[in-house]
Protein backbone atom coordinates (compact mmCIF):
# COMPACT_ATOMS: atom_id res chain seq x y z
CA UNK A 1 0.00 0.00 0.00
CA UNK A 2 1.75 3.33 -0.96
CA UNK A 3 1.31 6.30 2.07
CA UNK A 4 -1.70 8.55 1.26
CA UNK A 5 0.75 11.19 2.51
CA UNK A 6 3.11 9.88 -0.10
CA UNK A 7 1.14 10.20 -2.79
CA UNK A 8 -0.32 14.21 -2.10
CA UNK A 9 3.21 15.27 -1.70
CA UNK A 10 4.09 13.57 -4.96
CA UNK A 11 1.16 14.45 -6.76
CA UNK A 12 1.96 18.34 -5.41
CA UNK A 13 5.48 17.76 -6.48
CA UNK A 14 4.52 16.53 -10.30
CA UNK A 15 2.14 19.56 -10.01
CA UNK A 16 5.22 21.79 -9.07
CA UNK A 17 7.79 20.14 -11.64
CA UNK A 18 4.71 20.64 -14.25
CA UNK A 19 4.08 24.38 -13.75
CA UNK A 20 7.77 24.70 -13.85
CA UNK A 21 8.41 23.18 -17.06
CA UNK A 22 5.46 24.88 -18.41
CA UNK A 23 6.94 28.45 -17.49
CA UNK A 24 10.20 27.61 -19.15
CA UNK A 25 9.58 26.29 -22.22
CA UNK A 26 9.33 28.94 -24.82
CA UNK A 27 6.12 29.82 -25.73
CA UNK A 28 4.38 28.61 -29.18
CA UNK A 29 3.97 31.57 -30.19
CA UNK A 30 7.71 32.73 -30.31
CA UNK A 31 9.64 32.38 -33.89
CA UNK A 32 10.50 29.42 -34.38
CA UNK A 33 6.91 28.65 -33.82
CA UNK A 34 6.95 24.52 -34.97
CA UNK A 35 10.37 24.34 -32.74
CA UNK A 36 9.07 25.71 -29.36
CA UNK A 37 5.47 24.01 -29.86
CA UNK A 38 7.63 20.93 -30.45
CA UNK A 39 10.01 21.39 -27.66
CA UNK A 40 6.78 21.93 -25.54
CA UNK A 41 4.78 18.80 -27.03
CA UNK A 42 7.74 16.40 -26.05
CA UNK A 43 8.63 17.66 -22.30
CA UNK A 44 4.82 18.81 -20.90
CA UNK A 45 3.64 14.59 -21.65
CA UNK A 46 3.43 14.20 -17.68
CA UNK A 47 4.97 11.55 -17.41
CA UNK A 48 5.96 10.09 -13.73
CA UNK A 49 8.74 12.57 -13.53
CA UNK A 50 10.71 10.46 -11.32
CA UNK A 51 13.76 12.38 -11.52
CA UNK A 52 12.38 16.09 -10.43
CA UNK A 53 10.74 13.68 -7.66
CA UNK A 54 14.21 12.36 -6.53
CA UNK A 55 15.46 15.77 -7.03
CA UNK A 56 13.01 17.32 -4.65
CA UNK A 57 13.11 13.96 -2.11
CA UNK A 58 16.52 14.94 -2.13
CA UNK A 59 16.82 18.69 -1.31
CA UNK A 60 14.58 17.45 1.78
CA UNK A 61 18.07 16.26 3.12
CA UNK A 62 19.58 19.50 3.02
CA UNK A 63 16.61 22.09 3.29
CA UNK A 64 16.64 23.24 -0.47
CA UNK A 65 14.15 25.67 -0.94
CA UNK A 66 11.19 24.52 -3.78
CA UNK A 67 12.31 27.17 -6.30
CA UNK A 68 15.90 25.93 -6.25
CA UNK A 69 15.19 22.25 -6.34
CA UNK A 70 12.44 23.09 -9.07
CA UNK A 71 14.71 25.23 -11.25
CA UNK A 72 17.36 21.60 -11.03
CA UNK A 73 14.60 19.60 -11.58
CA UNK A 74 13.53 21.35 -14.85
CA UNK A 75 17.14 21.25 -16.00
CA UNK A 76 17.13 17.05 -15.67
CA UNK A 77 14.15 16.69 -16.67
CA UNK A 78 14.85 18.49 -20.18
CA UNK A 79 17.82 16.49 -20.63
CA UNK A 80 15.75 13.18 -20.10
CA UNK A 81 13.35 14.50 -22.64
CA UNK A 82 15.61 15.31 -25.17
CA UNK A 83 17.30 11.77 -24.84
CA UNK A 84 13.81 10.25 -25.33
CA UNK A 85 13.03 12.53 -28.49
CA UNK A 86 16.40 10.90 -29.79
CA UNK A 87 16.13 7.78 -28.80
CA UNK A 88 12.37 7.15 -30.51
CA UNK A 89 14.17 8.99 -33.86
CA UNK A 90 13.86 5.88 -36.73
CA UNK A 91 18.07 5.91 -36.52
CA UNK A 92 17.70 4.68 -33.08
CA UNK A 93 14.70 2.88 -31.49
CA UNK A 94 12.55 3.74 -34.51
CA UNK A 95 9.49 4.36 -31.74
CA UNK A 96 6.23 5.93 -32.75
CA UNK A 97 4.81 5.72 -28.83
CA UNK A 98 5.69 7.33 -26.14
CA UNK A 99 3.18 8.20 -23.03
CA UNK A 100 -0.17 7.73 -24.91
CA UNK A 101 0.88 9.71 -27.65
CA UNK A 102 2.85 9.86 -30.98
CA UNK A 103 6.74 10.60 -30.37
CA UNK A 104 7.96 13.77 -31.25
CA UNK A 105 9.08 12.83 -35.02
CA UNK A 106 5.71 11.10 -35.45
CA UNK A 107 3.62 14.07 -34.45
CA UNK A 108 6.40 16.87 -36.27
CA UNK A 109 8.93 15.24 -38.29
CA UNK A 110 12.55 14.05 -37.84
CA UNK A 111 14.24 17.30 -38.87
CA UNK A 112 12.24 18.77 -35.81
CA UNK A 113 12.52 16.31 -33.44
CA UNK A 114 16.91 16.01 -33.92
CA UNK A 115 16.27 19.91 -33.37
CA UNK A 116 14.09 19.86 -30.43
CA UNK A 117 16.17 17.60 -28.47
CA UNK A 118 19.68 19.36 -28.97
CA UNK A 119 17.33 22.77 -28.13
CA UNK A 120 16.17 21.08 -24.99
CA UNK A 121 19.69 19.96 -24.28
CA UNK A 122 21.14 23.60 -24.05
CA UNK A 123 17.63 24.77 -22.50
CA UNK A 124 18.85 22.52 -19.50
CA UNK A 125 22.50 24.54 -19.15
CA UNK A 126 20.52 27.86 -19.70
CA UNK A 127 18.33 27.62 -16.69
CA UNK A 128 21.05 25.08 -14.54
CA UNK A 129 23.73 28.62 -15.21
CA UNK A 130 20.89 31.29 -14.67
CA UNK A 131 22.06 31.93 -10.87
CA UNK A 132 20.13 30.51 -7.97
CA UNK A 133 19.11 32.17 -5.21
CA UNK A 134 21.31 31.52 -1.78
CA UNK A 135 23.95 28.97 -3.94
CA UNK A 136 27.17 30.18 -4.32
CA UNK A 137 27.99 30.53 -7.69
CA UNK A 138 31.18 28.27 -7.23
CA UNK A 139 28.68 25.71 -6.12
CA UNK A 140 26.68 26.19 -9.10
CA UNK A 141 29.13 25.81 -11.68
CA UNK A 142 29.75 21.99 -9.88
CA UNK A 143 26.19 21.49 -10.53
CA UNK A 144 26.74 22.70 -14.13
CA UNK A 145 29.68 19.82 -14.24
CA UNK A 146 27.56 17.24 -12.29
CA UNK A 147 24.65 17.75 -15.14
CA UNK A 148 27.42 17.82 -18.02
CA UNK A 149 29.08 15.03 -16.85
CA UNK A 150 25.81 12.45 -16.33
CA UNK A 151 24.55 13.42 -19.82
CA UNK A 152 27.59 13.19 -21.85
CA UNK A 153 29.53 10.69 -23.44
CA UNK A 154 30.77 9.14 -19.98
CA UNK A 155 26.82 9.09 -18.88
CA UNK A 156 23.68 9.19 -20.91
CA UNK A 157 24.60 9.60 -24.24
CA UNK A 158 27.54 6.70 -24.00
CA UNK A 159 25.05 4.22 -22.29
CA UNK A 160 22.72 4.59 -25.15
CA UNK A 161 26.04 4.44 -27.15
CA UNK A 162 26.60 1.06 -25.86
CA UNK A 163 23.17 -0.32 -25.96
CA UNK A 164 23.47 0.62 -29.99
CA UNK A 165 26.39 -1.83 -29.73
CA UNK A 166 24.74 -4.48 -28.04
CA UNK A 167 21.96 -5.10 -30.02
CA UNK A 168 21.81 -8.68 -30.98
CA UNK A 169 25.02 -9.46 -28.96
CA UNK A 170 24.87 -11.79 -25.77
CA UNK A 171 25.98 -9.17 -22.95
CA UNK A 172 27.30 -10.85 -19.00
CA UNK A 173 25.59 -8.84 -16.11
CA UNK A 174 28.70 -6.80 -15.24
CA UNK A 175 28.95 -5.24 -18.99
CA UNK A 176 24.52 -4.99 -18.99
CA UNK A 177 25.14 -2.77 -15.36
CA UNK A 178 27.97 -0.83 -16.62
CA UNK A 179 25.57 0.07 -20.13
CA UNK A 180 22.59 0.88 -17.36
CA UNK A 181 24.75 2.68 -14.87
CA UNK A 182 25.42 5.02 -17.92
CA UNK A 183 22.20 4.77 -19.80
CA UNK A 184 19.91 5.87 -17.20
CA UNK A 185 21.53 5.47 -14.03
CA UNK A 186 24.31 8.18 -14.63
CA UNK A 187 21.12 10.42 -14.97
CA UNK A 188 18.87 9.35 -11.83
CA UNK A 189 21.94 9.87 -9.92
CA UNK A 190 22.53 13.46 -11.21
CA UNK A 191 19.02 14.28 -9.88
CA UNK A 192 19.40 12.92 -6.53
CA UNK A 193 23.04 14.74 -6.12
CA UNK A 194 21.96 18.02 -7.81
CA UNK A 195 19.24 18.11 -5.52
CA UNK A 196 21.54 17.56 -2.25
CA UNK A 197 23.69 20.36 -3.70
CA UNK A 198 20.51 22.90 -3.19
CA UNK A 199 20.70 23.21 0.53
CA UNK A 200 23.61 22.56 3.56
CA UNK A 201 26.37 20.79 2.63
CA UNK A 202 27.18 17.35 3.56
CA UNK A 203 29.50 15.89 5.28
CA UNK A 204 31.47 13.70 2.61
CA UNK A 205 30.38 10.17 4.15
CA UNK A 206 27.06 11.83 4.04
CA UNK A 207 27.55 12.07 0.24
CA UNK A 208 28.96 8.75 -0.34
CA UNK A 209 25.89 7.40 1.41
CA UNK A 210 23.68 9.13 -0.83
CA UNK A 211 25.49 8.84 -3.85
CA UNK A 212 25.22 5.02 -2.95
CA UNK A 213 21.75 4.94 -2.62
CA UNK A 214 21.00 6.88 -6.03
CA UNK A 215 23.01 4.13 -7.55
CA UNK A 216 20.84 1.41 -5.99
CA UNK A 217 17.82 2.99 -6.98
CA UNK A 218 18.79 3.83 -10.56
CA UNK A 219 19.97 0.11 -11.49
CA UNK A 220 16.61 -0.98 -9.63
CA UNK A 221 14.35 1.69 -11.60
CA UNK A 222 16.10 0.07 -14.91
CA UNK A 223 15.72 -3.46 -14.04
CA UNK A 224 12.11 -2.47 -13.11
CA UNK A 225 11.68 -0.78 -16.98
CA UNK A 226 12.70 -4.38 -18.24
CA UNK A 227 10.49 -6.42 -15.79
CA UNK A 228 7.62 -3.87 -16.98
CA UNK A 229 8.31 -4.09 -20.75
CA UNK A 230 7.55 -8.25 -20.06
CA UNK A 231 4.81 -7.80 -18.26
CA UNK A 232 2.70 -4.46 -18.72
CA UNK A 233 0.89 -3.97 -21.78
CA UNK A 234 0.81 -0.97 -24.24
CA UNK A 235 -1.81 0.94 -22.95
CA UNK A 236 -0.78 0.54 -19.23
CA UNK A 237 2.80 1.46 -20.47
CA UNK A 238 1.99 4.35 -22.34
CA UNK A 239 4.79 2.80 -24.57
CA UNK A 240 4.91 0.22 -27.15
CA UNK A 241 5.37 -3.30 -25.16
CA UNK A 242 7.31 -5.66 -25.74
CA UNK A 243 9.85 -3.61 -27.51
CA UNK A 244 12.96 -5.26 -25.93
CA UNK A 245 12.40 -8.77 -27.00
CA UNK A 246 11.37 -7.51 -30.61
CA UNK A 247 14.87 -5.85 -30.88
CA UNK A 248 16.81 -8.35 -29.36
CA UNK A 249 17.90 -6.04 -26.92
CA UNK A 250 19.47 -7.30 -23.62
CA UNK A 251 17.94 -6.96 -20.84
CA UNK A 252 17.58 -8.36 -17.10
CA UNK A 253 14.87 -10.20 -18.03
CA UNK A 254 16.66 -12.09 -21.10
CA UNK A 255 20.02 -12.25 -18.56
CA UNK A 256 18.44 -13.83 -15.97
CA UNK A 257 14.54 -14.65 -16.17
CA UNK A 258 11.34 -13.06 -14.91
CA UNK A 259 11.40 -14.07 -11.30
CA UNK A 260 15.22 -12.99 -10.78
CA UNK A 261 15.10 -10.13 -11.80
CA UNK A 262 11.87 -9.58 -9.90
CA UNK A 263 14.62 -10.47 -6.57
CA UNK A 264 17.51 -8.26 -7.98
CA UNK A 265 15.14 -5.33 -8.05
CA UNK A 266 14.04 -6.20 -4.55
CA UNK A 267 17.54 -6.88 -4.00
CA UNK A 268 18.74 -3.19 -4.71
CA UNK A 269 16.01 -1.72 -3.04
CA UNK A 270 17.45 -3.23 0.30
CA UNK A 271 21.02 -2.06 -0.52
CA UNK A 272 20.06 1.52 -1.63
CA UNK A 273 17.73 2.08 1.49
CA UNK A 274 20.16 0.91 3.88
CA UNK A 275 22.88 3.44 2.45
CA UNK A 276 19.89 5.81 3.91
CA UNK A 277 19.90 5.21 7.54
CA UNK A 278 22.44 8.23 8.33
CA UNK A 279 20.11 10.40 7.64
CA UNK A 280 17.52 9.44 9.76
CA UNK A 281 13.62 10.93 9.20
CA UNK A 282 14.79 13.14 6.75
CA UNK A 283 15.14 10.82 3.99
CA UNK A 284 11.60 9.74 4.82
CA UNK A 285 10.53 11.26 0.92
CA UNK A 286 13.73 8.94 -0.52
CA UNK A 287 12.44 6.27 0.92
CA UNK A 288 8.71 6.50 0.18
CA UNK A 289 9.99 7.31 -3.76
CA UNK A 290 12.62 3.84 -3.57
CA UNK A 291 9.31 1.97 -2.80
CA UNK A 292 7.23 3.42 -5.27
CA UNK A 293 9.59 2.93 -7.74
CA UNK A 294 10.55 -0.49 -7.54
CA UNK A 295 7.01 -1.62 -6.15
CA UNK A 296 5.88 -0.96 -9.48
CA UNK A 297 7.07 -4.15 -10.61
CA UNK A 298 5.89 -6.08 -7.36
CA UNK B 1 47.99 40.64 -49.35
CA UNK B 2 47.13 38.86 -46.07
CA UNK B 3 49.51 40.00 -43.51
CA UNK B 4 52.43 37.63 -42.81
CA UNK B 5 52.72 38.10 -39.14
CA UNK B 6 48.81 37.26 -39.01
CA UNK B 7 49.29 34.10 -40.97
CA UNK B 8 51.70 32.86 -38.41
CA UNK B 9 49.38 33.94 -35.26
CA UNK B 10 46.73 32.01 -37.27
CA UNK B 11 48.91 29.10 -37.94
CA UNK B 12 49.98 29.17 -34.49
CA UNK B 13 46.82 29.69 -33.04
CA UNK B 14 44.96 27.21 -34.86
CA UNK B 15 47.85 24.74 -33.65
CA UNK B 16 47.28 25.29 -30.13
CA UNK B 17 43.29 24.55 -30.99
CA UNK B 18 43.98 21.76 -32.62
CA UNK B 19 45.96 20.02 -29.92
CA UNK B 20 43.12 21.14 -26.96
CA UNK B 21 40.59 20.20 -28.68
CA UNK B 22 42.56 16.45 -29.52
CA UNK B 23 43.75 15.97 -25.89
CA UNK B 24 39.96 17.07 -24.51
CA UNK B 25 38.31 14.73 -26.72
CA UNK B 26 37.89 11.44 -25.35
CA UNK B 27 40.37 8.72 -26.05
CA UNK B 28 38.62 6.56 -29.39
CA UNK B 29 40.63 3.76 -27.09
CA UNK B 30 37.81 4.14 -24.36
CA UNK B 31 34.25 2.66 -24.47
CA UNK B 32 31.80 3.13 -26.31
CA UNK B 33 34.75 3.48 -28.70
CA UNK B 34 32.45 3.85 -31.83
CA UNK B 35 31.21 7.05 -30.35
CA UNK B 36 34.94 8.69 -29.09
CA UNK B 37 36.24 7.50 -32.73
CA UNK B 38 33.24 9.54 -34.47
CA UNK B 39 33.26 12.31 -31.99
CA UNK B 40 36.98 12.85 -32.65
CA UNK B 41 36.69 11.95 -36.44
CA UNK B 42 33.68 14.55 -36.36
CA UNK B 43 35.95 17.60 -34.73
CA UNK B 44 39.34 16.93 -35.35
CA UNK B 45 38.85 17.33 -39.17
CA UNK B 46 40.69 20.71 -39.33
CA UNK B 47 38.45 23.35 -40.90
CA UNK B 48 39.86 27.19 -40.31
CA UNK B 49 38.67 27.52 -36.37
CA UNK B 50 37.30 30.82 -37.13
CA UNK B 51 35.10 31.09 -34.09
CA UNK B 52 38.50 29.59 -31.80
CA UNK B 53 40.22 32.20 -33.53
CA UNK B 54 37.67 34.98 -32.60
CA UNK B 55 37.65 34.01 -28.69
CA UNK B 56 41.62 34.38 -28.74
CA UNK B 57 41.92 37.66 -30.79
CA UNK B 58 39.18 38.60 -28.31
CA UNK B 59 40.64 37.49 -25.78
CA UNK B 60 43.95 39.82 -26.67
CA UNK B 61 41.67 42.90 -25.55
CA UNK B 62 41.65 41.81 -21.93
CA UNK B 63 45.03 39.99 -21.23
CA UNK B 64 42.95 36.71 -21.45
CA UNK B 65 45.75 33.66 -20.91
CA UNK B 66 46.20 31.20 -23.32
CA UNK B 67 44.66 28.07 -21.62
CA UNK B 68 41.84 29.62 -20.32
CA UNK B 69 40.62 30.93 -24.10
CA UNK B 70 41.71 27.61 -25.21
CA UNK B 71 39.36 26.12 -23.15
CA UNK B 72 36.57 28.18 -24.20
CA UNK B 73 37.74 27.84 -27.68
CA UNK B 74 37.20 24.15 -27.66
CA UNK B 75 34.08 24.81 -26.07
CA UNK B 76 32.65 26.95 -28.60
CA UNK B 77 33.89 24.65 -31.47
CA UNK B 78 32.56 21.51 -30.27
CA UNK B 79 29.27 23.52 -30.53
CA UNK B 80 29.86 24.20 -34.07
CA UNK B 81 30.90 20.38 -34.52
CA UNK B 82 28.14 18.94 -33.08
CA UNK B 83 25.90 21.61 -35.11
CA UNK B 84 27.79 20.05 -38.22
CA UNK B 85 27.16 16.44 -37.59
CA UNK B 86 23.50 16.81 -37.03
CA UNK B 87 23.05 19.93 -40.09
CA UNK B 88 24.57 16.79 -42.24
CA UNK B 89 21.88 14.48 -41.45
CA UNK B 90 19.76 12.63 -43.83
CA UNK B 91 16.78 14.41 -42.08
CA UNK B 92 18.61 18.25 -42.04
CA UNK B 93 20.65 18.91 -45.18
CA UNK B 94 21.43 15.43 -46.27
CA UNK B 95 25.37 15.95 -47.17
CA UNK B 96 27.44 13.73 -47.78
CA UNK B 97 30.89 15.65 -47.53
CA UNK B 98 32.42 17.97 -45.02
CA UNK B 99 35.69 19.70 -45.34
CA UNK B 100 36.91 17.06 -47.68
CA UNK B 101 35.89 14.27 -46.00
CA UNK B 102 32.69 12.05 -46.11
CA UNK B 103 30.35 13.32 -42.93
CA UNK B 104 29.98 11.71 -39.88
CA UNK B 105 26.63 9.95 -40.62
CA UNK B 106 28.25 8.45 -43.73
CA UNK B 107 31.41 7.57 -42.21
CA UNK B 108 29.70 5.76 -39.65
CA UNK B 109 25.95 5.51 -39.51
CA UNK B 110 22.82 8.13 -38.53
CA UNK B 111 22.50 6.70 -35.06
CA UNK B 112 26.00 7.43 -34.39
CA UNK B 113 25.77 11.02 -35.77
CA UNK B 114 23.03 11.82 -33.48
CA UNK B 115 24.94 10.95 -30.13
CA UNK B 116 28.21 12.23 -31.14
CA UNK B 117 26.08 15.52 -32.03
CA UNK B 118 24.09 14.96 -28.59
CA UNK B 119 27.67 14.47 -26.65
CA UNK B 120 29.63 17.14 -28.23
CA UNK B 121 27.23 19.34 -27.30
CA UNK B 122 27.66 18.38 -23.38
CA UNK B 123 30.89 17.90 -23.46
CA UNK B 124 30.83 21.96 -24.34
CA UNK B 125 29.00 22.33 -21.09
CA UNK B 126 31.45 20.31 -19.25
CA UNK B 127 34.42 21.84 -20.55
CA UNK B 128 33.17 25.44 -19.95
CA UNK B 129 31.73 24.81 -16.41
CA UNK B 130 35.14 23.11 -15.11
CA UNK B 131 37.04 25.90 -12.86
CA UNK B 132 39.40 28.13 -14.97
CA UNK B 133 42.00 29.61 -13.05
CA UNK B 134 41.99 32.79 -12.49
CA UNK B 135 38.50 33.26 -13.26
CA UNK B 136 35.52 33.53 -10.31
CA UNK B 137 33.06 31.06 -10.88
CA UNK B 138 30.15 33.83 -10.81
CA UNK B 139 31.81 34.98 -14.29
CA UNK B 140 32.60 31.85 -15.27
CA UNK B 141 29.07 30.46 -14.70
CA UNK B 142 27.99 33.57 -16.73
CA UNK B 143 30.23 32.33 -19.70
CA UNK B 144 28.03 28.87 -19.21
CA UNK B 145 24.59 31.07 -19.71
CA UNK B 146 26.23 33.11 -22.60
CA UNK B 147 27.07 29.83 -24.22
CA UNK B 148 23.82 28.24 -23.71
CA UNK B 149 21.78 31.29 -24.72
CA UNK B 150 24.07 31.40 -27.98
CA UNK B 151 23.19 27.43 -28.88
CA UNK B 152 19.92 26.83 -28.09
CA UNK B 153 16.33 28.01 -29.35
CA UNK B 154 16.84 31.33 -28.91
CA UNK B 155 20.52 31.05 -30.98
CA UNK B 156 22.18 28.32 -33.61
CA UNK B 157 19.45 25.78 -33.17
CA UNK B 158 16.46 28.48 -33.53
CA UNK B 159 17.71 29.53 -36.21
CA UNK B 160 18.16 26.26 -38.10
CA UNK B 161 14.67 25.77 -37.31
CA UNK B 162 13.93 28.79 -39.29
CA UNK B 163 16.32 27.78 -42.15
CA UNK B 164 14.23 24.56 -42.26
CA UNK B 165 11.41 26.14 -42.31
CA UNK B 166 12.57 28.71 -45.15
CA UNK B 167 13.12 26.15 -47.40
CA UNK B 168 11.19 27.00 -50.98
CA UNK B 169 9.76 30.14 -49.19
CA UNK B 170 10.76 33.83 -50.24
CA UNK B 171 12.48 35.90 -47.12
CA UNK B 172 13.15 38.92 -47.15
CA UNK B 173 16.35 40.52 -45.99
CA UNK B 174 15.00 41.43 -42.56
CA UNK B 175 14.21 37.92 -41.93
CA UNK B 176 17.01 35.91 -43.66
CA UNK B 177 19.31 38.48 -41.64
CA UNK B 178 17.22 37.69 -38.12
CA UNK B 179 17.18 33.59 -39.70
CA UNK B 180 21.66 34.00 -39.88
CA UNK B 181 21.47 35.84 -37.06
CA UNK B 182 20.34 33.09 -35.12
CA UNK B 183 21.71 30.31 -37.34
CA UNK B 184 25.34 31.38 -37.17
CA UNK B 185 25.62 34.64 -36.19
CA UNK B 186 24.64 33.71 -32.21
CA UNK B 187 27.89 31.40 -31.86
CA UNK B 188 30.31 33.67 -33.42
CA UNK B 189 29.03 36.66 -31.22
CA UNK B 190 29.41 33.98 -27.79
CA UNK B 191 33.06 33.09 -29.48
CA UNK B 192 34.28 36.99 -29.34
CA UNK B 193 32.13 37.68 -25.91
CA UNK B 194 33.71 34.83 -24.82
CA UNK B 195 37.29 35.38 -25.67
CA UNK B 196 36.88 38.59 -23.58
CA UNK B 197 35.33 37.63 -20.92
CA UNK B 198 38.44 35.51 -20.05
CA UNK B 199 40.67 38.46 -18.90
CA UNK B 200 40.36 42.08 -17.38
CA UNK B 201 36.79 43.06 -17.50
CA UNK B 202 35.48 45.69 -20.22
CA UNK B 203 33.70 48.65 -19.54
CA UNK B 204 29.92 48.35 -20.86
CA UNK B 205 30.21 50.31 -23.54
CA UNK B 206 33.28 48.69 -24.37
CA UNK B 207 31.03 45.28 -24.81
CA UNK B 208 28.65 47.13 -26.22
CA UNK B 209 31.31 47.95 -29.50
CA UNK B 210 32.93 44.58 -29.04
CA UNK B 211 29.61 43.29 -29.32
CA UNK B 212 28.66 45.23 -32.21
CA UNK B 213 31.58 43.97 -33.98
CA UNK B 214 30.86 40.43 -33.36
CA UNK B 215 27.31 40.69 -34.66
CA UNK B 216 28.61 42.30 -37.98
CA UNK B 217 31.70 40.49 -38.47
CA UNK B 218 29.25 36.88 -37.78
CA UNK B 219 26.68 38.10 -40.88
CA UNK B 220 29.63 39.12 -42.91
CA UNK B 221 31.11 35.79 -42.58
CA UNK B 222 27.53 34.21 -43.64
CA UNK B 223 27.48 36.23 -46.70
CA UNK B 224 31.06 35.38 -47.48
CA UNK B 225 29.23 31.80 -47.04
CA UNK B 226 26.29 32.12 -49.36
CA UNK B 227 29.13 34.04 -52.09
CA UNK B 228 30.95 31.12 -51.69
CA UNK B 229 28.67 28.34 -52.20
CA UNK B 230 28.02 30.11 -55.91
CA UNK B 231 31.69 31.03 -56.55
CA UNK B 232 33.55 28.30 -55.57
CA UNK B 233 33.74 24.50 -56.66
CA UNK B 234 33.63 21.59 -54.38
CA UNK B 235 37.44 20.80 -53.84
CA UNK B 236 37.95 24.48 -53.05
CA UNK B 237 35.15 24.27 -50.10
CA UNK B 238 35.62 21.14 -49.10
CA UNK B 239 31.89 20.30 -48.99
CA UNK B 240 29.47 20.02 -51.77
CA UNK B 241 29.18 23.51 -53.91
CA UNK B 242 25.92 24.49 -55.49
CA UNK B 243 23.98 23.41 -52.59
CA UNK B 244 21.75 26.44 -51.76
CA UNK B 245 20.72 26.65 -54.98
CA UNK B 246 20.05 23.05 -55.39
CA UNK B 247 18.04 23.34 -52.23
CA UNK B 248 16.27 26.44 -53.14
CA UNK B 249 17.44 27.69 -49.76
CA UNK B 250 17.23 31.46 -50.00
CA UNK B 251 20.11 33.01 -49.48
CA UNK B 252 22.00 36.44 -50.01
CA UNK B 253 23.00 36.16 -53.93
CA UNK B 254 19.57 34.55 -54.43
CA UNK B 255 18.19 38.02 -52.57
CA UNK B 256 20.18 40.59 -53.86
CA UNK B 257 22.57 39.12 -56.93
CA UNK B 258 26.04 37.99 -56.61
CA UNK B 259 27.82 41.75 -56.82
CA UNK B 260 25.67 43.10 -54.50
CA UNK B 261 26.22 40.37 -51.85
CA UNK B 262 29.72 40.94 -52.06
CA UNK B 263 29.54 44.64 -51.08
CA UNK B 264 26.94 44.03 -48.44
CA UNK B 265 30.14 41.66 -46.74
CA UNK B 266 32.22 44.50 -47.46
CA UNK B 267 29.89 47.21 -45.82
CA UNK B 268 29.26 44.59 -42.81
CA UNK B 269 32.99 44.81 -42.62
CA UNK B 270 33.64 48.21 -42.45
CA UNK B 271 30.89 48.51 -40.12
CA UNK B 272 32.88 46.03 -37.65
CA UNK B 273 36.13 47.39 -38.09
CA UNK B 274 34.57 50.84 -36.69
CA UNK B 275 33.45 49.49 -33.60
CA UNK B 276 36.79 48.18 -32.67
CA UNK B 277 38.03 52.07 -32.46
CA UNK B 278 37.70 51.89 -29.01
CA UNK B 279 40.54 49.65 -28.34
CA UNK B 280 43.49 51.21 -30.59
CA UNK B 281 46.11 48.64 -31.01
CA UNK B 282 44.61 45.96 -28.97
CA UNK B 283 42.14 45.05 -31.05
CA UNK B 284 45.17 44.36 -34.15
CA UNK B 285 44.48 40.88 -34.09
CA UNK B 286 40.17 41.05 -34.73
CA UNK B 287 41.15 43.48 -37.51
CA UNK B 288 43.26 41.26 -39.18
CA UNK B 289 40.76 38.29 -38.52
CA UNK B 290 37.79 40.27 -39.85
CA UNK B 291 40.33 41.02 -43.24
CA UNK B 292 40.44 37.56 -43.64
CA UNK B 293 36.92 36.10 -42.74
CA UNK B 294 35.58 38.65 -45.40
CA UNK B 295 38.80 38.46 -47.72
CA UNK B 296 37.76 35.42 -48.57
CA UNK B 297 34.99 36.30 -51.33
CA UNK B 298 37.02 39.09 -52.79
Amino acid sequence: MTNPNFVSWMTATQQQVEAALEATLPSSERTPQQLHDAMRYSTLQGGKRVRPLLAFAAGELVGATAANVGRIACAVEMIHAYSLVHDDMPCMDDDVLRRGKPTCHVAYDDATALLVGDALQTLAFELLSTPLEGIAAAQQLSMVRTLAIASGHAGMAGGQAIDLASVGHELDQTELEFMHCMKTGALIRAAVLLGAMCGQPLTAAETDSLDHFAKRIGLAFQVVDDVLDVEADTATLGKTAGKDEANAKPTYVSLMGLAQAKQFARDLYDDALAALTPFGDKAARLKQLADYIVARSF
